[in-house]
């Protein structure tokens, strides 16, 4: 344990980083659903439960969503099951005026490389009150007991619509004044180191990028004039958002779309089956469950087992951009998903994992377009990582693409675009932007 | 049908008002529950449901709650599911200036005074879709059609989460310029004047008070400064809301609640029976649920039946004000009802009934506080109905006290104060005020 002058460099971080990870007695092996300590499959439903019936549970949902224009879209598929509201706290403090974030090297089992870089506390409700007896979940109390800080943002954010029910965490940031000790495995770094390591596949963890996107933001350079924001809207015949009329455009979607869902036994949704060892898709599409058997030499509990979501293929999660009036928009998409806690949430541009399009006609908006960018209009390009603790080597490609006048001119229903300016206020309160789309809004304040 | 230069001045109101009572062909009467055309109680639930299976059903709950303090409170009860989001909306147009609202008087089977004032557009999905093939829904294309005004305010916000299963309507308000068409029942009222009428008894009804709250107001004259905002709070002994300070207090709570809940069939909640025309609580307490009969001349449907639900007594719903270092604060509880959306909202000071608690030993806090203020402290004091499409003589005393020296030092658990300024910025997003704080925002900002 150091004490917090132990403020460090990038060039530290890479070192301590592969300190870490050499030093990191850990495995995570895949192994049959039907061998998980703890686990069992109820023989009536086929769902995946704990012995406890805490931490979460694999089950199956229908789901029917008519949208704003009446249609009708209606699938099943398993679906991960926590209604427990976790914690992804990052500790803030000034260093020389600079701004530090307390981060964590922190193992997942799903992880694709072991470590990535977490918030100060990544805690399920179960961890921190202890269920699984482990160890206490330090600086925890920076995030439990208001006298401890400054919150600079504190939400209630939606995880992954197609993969969680309804799932949410707490993403708060506490600024201290503290002297914080430094625990083995944590370190101080800038937020302008962070933001570096963006660029870099695979580092910076989701709940990372999903906390750090409500990080307040410098107001934009330029506030448009309502009528010149308009008027540059309209000829590039877009949708005119902006303060209010941007809430009223969601809310208009919200109220005119229903979604309804229901939880079925796991052994009733078609088109999915157990094999000896997983839950697949008939045709190996989507995301299988498997399991894993973890040991840890450093976590609250140093040996468990759990089943994970495993996507098939790699995914593209890409921004469209563009300059309107001096003002940067952004293209976002009312998104409605199996697991949407509120009807719809802002969603990007585009959000698909490709290959599960190659036998279908029909390729998602914008998907072409993105992928085939020039390289002087890819302002950002990076792989990320999904959750470790619940996906399993889960990535996505992270685009952001400005577009030229050759983007198509029309807008689709359901498309918005969105000044950043109001992006970055949107994200202050719950269920305006999906998870997808606050860890691209990360990634692109990070570019400013 | 009469054109927009149609203004009406608050005499004349009251003139036009008691001529659509004496003009109207109304009549609502009670009727069994077994007798209600078009409804019919299911025999293996008890529940009772619609034939079409749509508007509304009433069913059984069982709700438990886990509080930040580890404390658990279970129960259950009858309640209305009712998952269709409708449309309360309000249009405004400025007649030399000064903004106007068309208003409508509205008849609706539980007003105990058959009229009352109503928002421009007060439609169910069921309505505004045709389900019931009654009559177009006037004026509703200024609300579903973005190009026919600008919106002042538009978000989904809840309505009683005591007798609601998280029931959710778009409040909405929209200025026009057009030249609009005033149809019989309707009337272009000021908005002071509308504010004028709040302080007569069951005039405005509960839908427009809730629409109203978000009506932009004027920033507030004074704007604190953070440390002698805190100073001052700190003296007093309160919670340091405001900005997001306050946004943290609400999701600290929300994190640390759990709500549990689920639909039972009605003849299994204990505590509650069916007898030969209604749903009764076996102490004759909180509710009951009954039939009416209607017959209604203009109304898009000319006559139906339908259950309501009866509140045994009149509630009280009082907000405790107080200035702290010349800023206006107000005592807000973060509630977690039955049929709350999301786990908790910022309610009044005191939400109740009090004769559900004259054989507890507990009265709710703060309740004898309000009831004996001396008539220097009371800002605001009138009594309100809550919806007649759903609630039968729902009457609710509405108070603003403002609190002196003598107020209780200590601030409980679950308690905040937060000034007028934010939760007039709150008001614009879903899910911050529940329906009775929404009601007394609109008669706080009524005073200024």
């Amino acid at each position: 344990m150091t004490h917090d002058s132990a403020v460090t460099s990038l060039d530290r971080f890479h070192e301590w980083f592969r300190e870490r990870a050499d030093a990191t007695d850990y495995r995570a092996e895949e192994a049959p659903l039907d061998q998980l300590e703890g686990w069992h499959t109820d023989p009536r439903t086929g769902n995946l439960v704990h012995r406890t019936g805490r931490f979460y549970t694999i089950e199956g949902l229908t789901t029917t969503v008519w949208d704003e224009d009446g249609d009708e879209r209606g699938w099943a598929q398993p679906i991960i099951v926590q209604p427990e509201i976790g914690v992804l706290g990052i500790l803030v403090k000034r260093f020389d005026g600079v701004p530090h974030l307390l981060m964590q090297a922190k193992m997942e089992p799903g992880n694709i490389n072991t470590l990535q870089l977490s918030p100060t506390v990544q805690a399920t409700r179960s961890n921190y009150t202890r269920v699984h007896q482990g160890n206490a979940v330090p600086y925890l109390e920076y995030f439990t007991d208001p006298r401890r800080g400054r919150p600079l943002a504190d939400a209630l954010q939606s995880e992954q619509g197609s993969w969680f029910l309804g799932k949410r965490n707490r993403n708060v940031i506490v600024e201290t004044t503290d002297d914080v000790a430094v625990r083995d495995g944590f370190r101080w770094l800038s937020l302008a180191d962070v933001h570096a390591l963006l660029r870099m596949d695979n580092v910076v963890n989701m709940d990372t990028r999903s906390v750090l996107a409500a990080y307040p933001q410098p107001p934009a350079a330029e506030r448009r004039e309502e009528d010149s924001f308009r008027g540059a809207l309209a000829r590039s015949a877009a949708a005119p958002p902006g303060g209010t009329g941007l809430l009223s455009r969601l809310t208009a979607v919200k109220a005119a779309r229903t979604l309804t869902r229901r939880l079925v036994p796991m052994n009733e949704v078609p088109g999915w089956r157990r094999v000896t060892d997983r839950i697949v898709h008939d045709d190996g599409r989507y995301f299988s469950i498997l399991g894993v058997q973890v040991e840890a030499g450093d976590r609250e509990v140093p040996r468990w087992s759990q089943p994970l979501l495993a996507p098939a293929t790699r995914g593209v999660i890409a921004m469209v951009t563009r300059q309107v009036g001096g003002v940067l928009h952004l293209l976002l998409r009312a998104r409605t998903e199996a697991g949407t806690f509120d009807v719809a949430e802002l969603g990007p541009t585009v959000q698909c994992a490709p290959d599960n399009h190659r036998v279908s006609s029909v390729r998602p908006p914008f998907l072409d377009y993105v992928l085939a960018a020039p390289q002087d209009r890819v302002r950002f390009d990076a792989v990320h990582s999904e959750e470790g603790g619940r996906f399993y080597h889960a990535e996505n490609r992270y685009l952001v693409i400005e577009a030229d006048d050759d983007f198509p001119p029309g807008t689709p229903g359901g498309y918005l675009w969105v000044t950043l300016g109001d992006l970055n206020e949107l994200v202050r309160h719950s269920h305006y932007l999906n998870v997808e789309a606050r860890c691209l809004l990360t990634c692109l304040n990070a570019l400013r």
